[in-house]
């Protein structure tokens, strides 16, 4: 199977790792998963500051190698939030709950363009030491760790 | 990886095949996949008429076997949108395009139950040789085949 996965990464949470995770699994040993990174320009609207693109595909990289995963991958820049998702011919689109209506609309973007429609498949969101959701803005704020763990 | 589905699977067309058989390679050689199968009582409410319980198991059952899965798989009857689903400990919740706000619903129910939200797999609809959606309506009508081939 052929994955696509999007985000921004960072700081590389137990969230974002099951998201990775997923993807690979979802294609097999002997699939391939691109992975959309957010450009600088594209990541500056968070809320949070966000480390540069190199700095992120590097922790990414750093994952994916650890993980030991056999698929075939690359990374390449997500500078709005459909990137190549709309054209590109794959089979399945990873997405977060957060995101999961970008992935609808992809879809419906993709039906217009004339191309068929992808699977997607919606992560449940890993939760912190507090039953709460773990993201960037919450480990940003020192509330938890990467983990989820409650630093407060 | 444990996964469940639900539906009428009447007659079992080529959407319904795609849902059991993504949900056979999400379960994985060595899962889980426990198929809701909706009880004549509940698939009564359809506008159109459904083969009994009995017939519409046989039917899987067979389909299944042709398939060669070698996961563990059970059908167990499914007598509201919900079924088993809202309290089972599984991974996967697999639906069609229609059938994913339910899917968002039994992960609300689940949350207040105090269960862990299961990831979401949506598998894109099937088309017909006229590019429309393969559904059981369409083919009671005879306008399509359960393959999607168009009969007028």
């Amino acid at each position: 199977m052929k994955v696509m996965v999007g985000g921004t990464f960072d700081p590389l949470h137990a969230g974002h790792r099951k998201l990775l995770s997923r993807s690979f699994e979802l294609a097999g040993s002997s699939g391939e998963v691109i992975i959309g990174l957010t450009t600088d320009d594209f990541a500056s609207a968070k809320v949070h500051p966000v480390h540069p693109y190199d700095k992120r595909l590097e922790n990414i990289t750093s994952f994916i190698r650890e993980q030991g995963y056999t698929a075939t991958w690359k990374v390449e820049p997500l500078a709005d939030r459909y990137g190549s998702a709309l054209d590109a011919d794959f089979d399945i689109l990873v997405v977060s709950e957060e995101t999961f209506p970008v992935a609808v609309e992809i879809n419906e973007l993709r039906r217009e363009r004339g191309r068929k429609k992808v699977d997607l498949y919606e992560v449940s969101c890993v939760l912190a030491e507090d039953g709460r959701r773990i993201s960037s803005t919450r480990i940003y704020r020192g509330e938890i760790d990467r983990q989820g763990r409650l630093l407060k």
